[in-house]
C-alpha cells in the first residue's frame, strides 16, 4: 500500500463508498505481517518511498519464498530481491511468471508494473570492468525505483581523457553515482567536475592493501572534493535508494 | 565569477557592449590565481556551485591572509573559512569589516551579500549536546550556501520519544543531516522514519571503543536503513555541501 | 555432581549412611577427569552453575565422542554441545537415544531430564531474519539452562514501529538479549526503552564495512544507552549463560 | 519523577486529592525539557530505573550549569555528573550546598537524599593500582544508585594467590564487576570461579600493544569463561548501571 | 655439517689425516647449496644450533622433494618438515624409509639418528583441546631438537584448579611453553606461578573478536606477568626453537 | 600506436604521403575503443610507455576475449595479461598462435615481437622459495617490457651470508626489485648495501601476525634504509612497471 | 623474603633455633601486604625469582611512597621503580639515602645490596640512537637483577658492516636482547647469526606507518629467523626479566 | 670519504705518493666512528651515494652536536639534518658558520660546498597548501643531493584543470615526486599522465577517516595507475633519496 492508495481509501471512507469496517480490515494489517522469521514491513513505502526489498544472503530459500509469496498476495507493485543467485531466482520464478533476472546485477524483479521513468537521469559512472557488477546493481535498482539511468563504464582516472570526454554527459544528470575500487580516486575527480550531488560506492575490487574495499572507502570519505556521500562497500542498492530519493 | 556573471559578460560581448579584449582580460585569469603556496580556484563556483572555501588547519596565518585577500579582490560574493580558531578570525577581520565569526561552528564569513534562503529547508538533527559543534558547522555552512535550516538537537535514540515527537517536523525537510557520535544509531532510526535523503555525519564524540569516531562511522555505513550517504568523521561542512547540492 | 548432590552425600556421611571410603571414591575424581586431550571439568556446575558444555569446532569427532561418553557415564544431567553440525549430532546420537538436535541453533542436547522453567522469562529480541541462527543459539541454550524464553524476531530499527509495538512484552522479561548485525542499533533503542538488564550480541551479518561483525560490536560497546553488557560476535551461548545467571 | 511518585500522583487523582488540571501540569512537561542545547530526559527514571546522568566531557561549563540547574528545579532526587573535573565540580557546587565530589572516581553528586542500600552487594574487583579510578567510578556510581558495594583491589592474576584468598568474599556478591587493563585476564579467572553474573570493564591502562585498552577489551570479549558481559573501555559508569539493574 | 664435525675435519687437516684439497672440497659447498628455487643453508646448524627446517606451505611438492633430497645427500642428521600435510609426507617418504609422520603436529621427520634427550625438560602447557595441534607442533619439534618434553593439556584458566593442581610439575621444567587461544590468559597465570622462562604461543582458536588469534597475541604481549616472550600466532615450531636454545 | 609510429604518420602527412583524411581515420579512434564493458586505452603507450595490460581477476572470460581480440586487431605490439590462470591462457591462445604462458608468473603474452633487451639489467632479489611466484611476475613482466633481468632467489636475511655473497652482482643492476614476505627485512638490508634505486614488493607469504602481507608492507615502508619505493602487496607487475620506467 | 632466607628460617625451626610461633609471625604476612590501593606481593621473589617491581605510570606519588616505604620496611633487598620521572625519583629519595636514579633508563633503585654479577653476560644490541632509552631500561634492569651486561648500540641493518663487526662479541653472550624501532629488521639479522636465545623489543621509534611501534612489533613476530621471543613495545624491563630468568 | 677520494688515495698508494701506513691511517677508521651512543657511518656515501644524514627526532641536542661535530671533523662535504626544529638549528649553527636553515622544510645544512645541479630535474607536485612542509622537505633534500628541482604546488584533483595546465611541465622531469594527503588521488592522476617514474608521498594532512595519513597511503599503494613507488607517510626525505638515485 502506497500513499496514493491510502488516500484513495480514506476518500472512499469519507464519501461512504467504503464502510469503516471494510477499510479497517484493509488497513489494520498494513504496518507489517508477521511470518515468525520475518515481519514484512508494508508501511515502508509510505514512510520511505520504496517497498521493502528482499536482501537475499543469510535467508534460506524457504524464507525467501515465504516473504515474496506474502508480498505478492498483499501488494500489487513490483517486488525486488537483491544479491540473488540462480537459486533465489528460480525460487521466486516459481511464484510468478512476471519474474525477471538481471544476472550481472544479481537482482530479481517480479515486474507487475512497467517501471516509471524519471525526468532527470541518474548517471552511473564506474572505474573499471571489474566494478560492473556493483554498477549494474545500482543501475538496475535505480531503474526499478522509477529512474532514467545513464551508464558510463570503465573511465578510471589512470586514463583521465576517457573521463574528460564524458564531462558534459555527466553534468546532464540529476544525481551521479560513482563506483570505484582500488584507491577510489574517481569519486574525487568527478566531484571536482560537477555541481550535482555525488554518491560514491567503494567496491571490494583490488588486492593487498585494498583490504576488501577499505582503501577505496577511506579514499572516498576523505576526498578533497566536497559534497560526496559515501555508502557501504559494494552497496550498489543503497546508492540507488539515496539517488532515487534525491532525484524525486 | 559565477554562471550568471559569465553569461552576462558573454551576452555583452555578443551585443558589442563589451569588447573582446576587455572580456578576455576579465576571463583569462579566472581558472585560478597562483599565489605560489596556493592556486585559488575561481572556477569552482562555475563547476561546483559554491565558491572555494578556506579550510584553515595546516595553513599559516600568512597564507590564510594571502588567500582571503586575493578572494576579496577578485570576487564580490561571500567568503567562508572553516575550522577557524580565534586567530584565523582576527586575521580575516583585519581584511574586511564585514567579517563575522560563528564561534561554536568555528566558521568565519566575510558577509558581503545577504544569505539567500531556499524554499525547502535542510533539517540538522543531532544526537547529543557534545555533537553540537559539528552540527553547527553543518548548519552555518548550509545557511551561508543559501539554505533555510531547521535545527533539532539532543534527540539521541536512548530516549527515543524525544525523536518520535519530532518526526513530522523532520519530514518537512528537503534533506536531512544526521549528526551523531558513539554508535551513530540515530542515522538508522531517522533513515527508517523518512522518505527524504539522509546525510549522516559521524562525530568523534565518545571514548574507548569509539576510536575517534570509527564506531559511529562504521555504524552509519552499515545501517539497516537504506539510502543514507555518509561523509567523513566530524565533517559538518561536507554534509552541508552535499545537502545544498541536493536542495537546489 | 551438583551442589545438591554433594550436600546429600555429605549428609549421608555425617549420618553414617555412606562410609567415608565410599564417599571418598565418589568425590575424589570429581574436579576433572583427564582424557589426555581434555580434562573434563565436573566441578564447573558447582562453581559456575552450569555443567561443562562441549564447544564443537576444533575438536575431532573422536574427541567429541570421548568427552560426551565420559560425561554420560559420570553425570546424570543434561549434556549440551554447541556449534554442532550434522556429524557432531550423529556422533552423539550414537551414544544416547535421548539426543536431540536443534538444527537452526546448531545445538545438540542429550536430554536426560526435563528442562526446568524459570519464573521470569528471558526475552530474545533480534533485528533481522539473518540473525535468527544466533538468536536461536541463545534461546535454546537458555531453555536448556532452565529458563522460560520469549522470542521477538525481525524488529530492526529501520522499521521502528515493529519494535515499539512490542515494548510492553519486552518489559515483562527478567533479562533481555538483543541480537543484531550490521550497525547493531537495536541494542541502543531497546536499552533506552527498558529498565531490565540488556545483553547485546553482535552478529557477523552484513558485508563491507561490517568487517565480520566489528561494526555491530563497536556500536554496542559505545551505545548511548547505559547498562548494556556485550558478548563476543555471534556468541548466543555466552549471552544465554549470562542471562541465565542473572535470571536465577 | 520516578515510578513511585507517579503512582502516588495518579492515586491522588483517583481519590480526588489532586485535580486533573493540577496533575496535568505536573506530568505534561515530564518527558523532557528542551534547553535548546539539551533535551533533559525526565522520563528516563521511569523507563530505565535511573535518572538522567550528566556525562561531562564535551559540554561547556555553561551547558553543565544549565542542565543541572534545570534538574534541581524539576526533580528532588540525587543528581550525578560523571567524568567531572574540578571545574565541573565547582560549577555544580555553586548551584547547591549538597554537592559532593568523589575525586578519584571523578563523580559529582548533588546529594539531596541518603543513598539506599541494597540487600545484596555488588563486588568491584580490580587488577592493579592504576585501574582504581575506573573501579572507583563503578563503585561510587553503584552506591549512588542504591547498592551496597564491596571493593577488592589490586588482585591481578600475576599473583593469583591474592585473588584466591578472596574467592569466598567474591562469591557473596549478587553481581561482580571486574576492572582490568593490560590483558584483562582477571575477568576470565573470576568468571571461572563464580556462578554470579560478571561484568567486565577493560581499562586503558597499559602501553604499546595495549592500544588504549584494546588488548583488555578483546581479551574480555573472547574469554574462555562463559557468561561475562563487557562494557566499553574505562566505562565504570556503564558497568554500575548494568550491575544495578541486575541487583534489583 | 655441525660444529663437532667441522672441528674433527680441521683436526684431521692439522694432523695430516685429511689433505687440504680434500678438506676444501668438503667445506667449500657448505654455506649453502643453490637449487635455483632454494639456497639450502647448510651452515645454519653451525650458526643457529639447528639444521635448516623445511616450512612446507607455499612450496610445490617438487620443491619439497628437491630440497629434502639435497639435504639427505649432503647431511647425515635428522631432517624436519613442518606444517606438512599428507602429500608432503608421502613425497618425503618416497625419498627415505626412515620417514615418520607426526600427524596431529603436522611434522615429518626423516629420522636418521635417535633423538637426544636433554637433562632438563621443556613443559608444554595448553589451554584447550582445540589448541592441541599447535601444542603438538611445539612438543614434537622440541623432541626432534633433542629435548625431553612434558605435556600438560587442557588446563585453561576458566577452571583454574586444573592448572593449580599441576604447579609443581610445571615448575620442574627448564623452560615452559604456554599455548592458548581466545584471550590467552593462561600465559599470565602461568607466568605468575613460576620463576622459569615462559614462551607464549597465541593460537588462532576462537571466533569473532578473536580475529584469527589477535586477541590472544595482544593479551600475551601485554601480560601483567613479567618475563614472557611471545612468538607468532600458531607458531609452535618457533617456540620450540627458542625453548631449545634456552634449554641447552 | 606508439610514439614512433605517430611521428611517422605525422611526417607522412606533412610530406603528402598520407592524406589528411586517411591520417584522421587512423588517429581518431586511438584514445580508446569502447567495448561497452571496457574502454581499451590505446594511448597508454604514448602516455605511459607501456601498452595497456589486461589484469585478469574480476573479468569474465568473454570480457578477456573481447579486450584481447580488440587489441590484436588494433595494434601490432606484444599483449600481456597478468594474474592469468589456465582458463585465461586457453581463452587467449584460441585468438593467437603466438600466445605463451609463463605459468609460475601467471602471465600470458601474445608475443608478436621479440622482447627488447635493455643495456642495464633489473635485478630481482627474493627472500624465500614461497616468494617466487611474485618474483617471477616481476621478472617476466620486466622482460616483456624490454629489460634484461637477473634473478637472485632465496637469499633471506636469516642466512645473511647468502645475500652478502651476491652484493657485487646486486650492485651491477640499474634498478633492484626486492621481493619478501614475513617481516620484509630483506629490503632494508639490500637498501643499505647499494646506491641503486630499490623497489620493494611485500608478499602475502606468512601466517598469523603477517596479516596477509601487512607486516612486510609496514616493514618496508618504515625501513631504516633510505630511498626505497614500495608497491602494493604481491604486486610484481607494478614493481616491473616502475623499474622499467627507471631503467630506460 | 627470598628462597634462601625461607630455607634458613625453616632450618632454624627444625633445629629448634627459632620457635614455631616466631617463625609463624615472620611468615604469615609474607604473601602480600594490603595497603588498600595495593597488595604488595612479597612472595613474588619466591615464585618468580625477582622481588615485586614498582611500575610508576598511573600511580600517584602518594601511592609510590606508600608502596616503596612498605617494601623498605619489610624487605632488605634492592627495590626498583621503572618508568620513573624526576618526581618519582625525588619521592623515593626522601625515603632512603641509598636511592639512585638511572636517568636515561628512567629507573630508580634503592640500592641496599651490591648487584650480583652473573657468569654469562646478557648482550643488549640496539638499532639506533633513538632506541637507547629502551635499551638502557633493559640493560639497567638486567644489572639490578644480577646480570653482567654488554651494550652494543647503533648497529642498525642499513649499515650492516657495523653489526657484522660485532658478531663474535654478540655470540659470547648467554642471551641477546635486540632493541629496534622502525621495521625491526635487526632482530631477524641477529637471530640468523647466533645460536643463543634472542629476545626482541620493538620500540615506538618511527613515524607514519610505524604506528607507534606496530611495524617493528609485527616484523619481529613474523621474523624469518626462528627462535625469537618478542615482548611488548618499549618493554625493556620485560626483556630484562625474561633474559635474567634464562641467564640463571 | 666518497668513491672519488678513495680511488685517488689508492692511486697514490700505487704510485708511491702515499705510504701504505699513511693510507692505512686514513682508511682504517672509515667504516664508522663509534661515539658510544652512535656509530657514525662514513662508508654510507660509498655504498649508498649520499653521506649519512642526521634524523633529529629522538636525539638529544648533545647527541646531535656530537654527531655533527664528528662529521665536520672527518669529512669535507655537506652535512644535512632533517626534521630539525629551531633548537637543532641553533646547536648546529654554533659548530659552523656555514649552517643554513630551511625552515619550512625543517632541514639544516652545513653547506661547505655548492650544491651540484643535475641535468634532468626532479619535479615535486603537491596537492594542497597544507602539504607544503612535506613537499619542501623533499625539494630541499633533493637540492642538497645535487638535483635541479621544479616545484608545482596546490594542484589537487578537485580542481583538475590546475593539474592539466601543467602536464607538459610535469613530463619534462626525469622523476616526479607526488605529495598528497587526504585520499592521495593526485598520485593516480599524475601516474596516468606521464611515462616518468613516480614516487608518491602520502601526508598526514586530513582528519577523521584519514587516520594520520593511512587513507592516502592505502590509496597510493592501490593506485589504478601502474608504476608508482610509495614511501612512508610524510617522508619527503625518503622520496628525495629515491628520486636522486633514479635521477643520477
Amino acid at each position: 500500500m502506497n500513499a496514493e492508495k491510502l488516500k484513495d481509501l480514506l476518500t472512499e471512507v469519507k464519501s461512504g463508498q467504503t464502510s469503516i469496517d471494510s477499510a479497517f480490515e484493509k488497513i489494520k494489517d498494513i504496518p507489517y505481517h508477521d511470518l515468525e522469521y520475518a515481519k514484512v514491513d508494508y508501511h515502508r513505502e509510505l514512510r520511505n518511498g520504496f517497498p521493502e526489498v528482499v536482501y537475499s544472503p543469510g535467508k534460506s530459500l524457504e524464507q525467501v519464498r515465504g516473504i515474496v509469496k506474502d508480498m505478492i498476495e498483499r501488494t500489487d507493485g513490483n517486488i525486488m530481491a537483491t544479491r540473488a543467485d540462480e537459486n533465489v531466482y528460480k525460487t521466486i520464478a516459481e511464484l510468478s511468471d512476471e519474474t525477471e533476472y538481471y544476472k550481472e546485477a544479481r537482482v530479481v524483479v517480479v515486474k507487475r508494473q512497467a517501471f516509471k521513468v524519471s525526468e532527470k537521469s541518474i548517471t552511473v559512472v564506474s572505474a573499471g570492468t571489474s566494478d560492473i557488477p556493483v554498477a549494474e546493481e545500482a543501475a538496475v535498482c535505480a531503474e526499478v525505483m522509477g529512474n532514467c539511468v545513464d551508464r558510463i563504464y570503465d573511465v578510471g582516472v589512470a586514463g583521465i581523457h576517457r573521463l574528460l570526454d564524458n564531462v558534459e554527459r555527466i553534468n546532464r544528470a540529476g544525481v551521479i553515482i560513482v563506483i570505484a575500487g582500488m584507491e577510489g580516486a574517481l569519486a574525487s575527480v568527478v566531484g571536482g567536475l560537477t555541481d550535482k550531488p555525488v554518491i560514491a560506492v567503494p567496491t571490494s575490487i583490488g588486492y593487498g592493501a585494498n583490504f576488501g574495499g577499505v582503501s577505496a572507502l577511506l579514499g572516498m570519505l576523505t576526498s578533497c572534493a566536497s559534497g560526496i556521500g559515501v555508502v557501504n562497500i559494494d552497496n550498489g542498492f543503497g546508492a540507488a535508494c539515496l539517488a532515487s530519493k534525491i532525484n524525486r
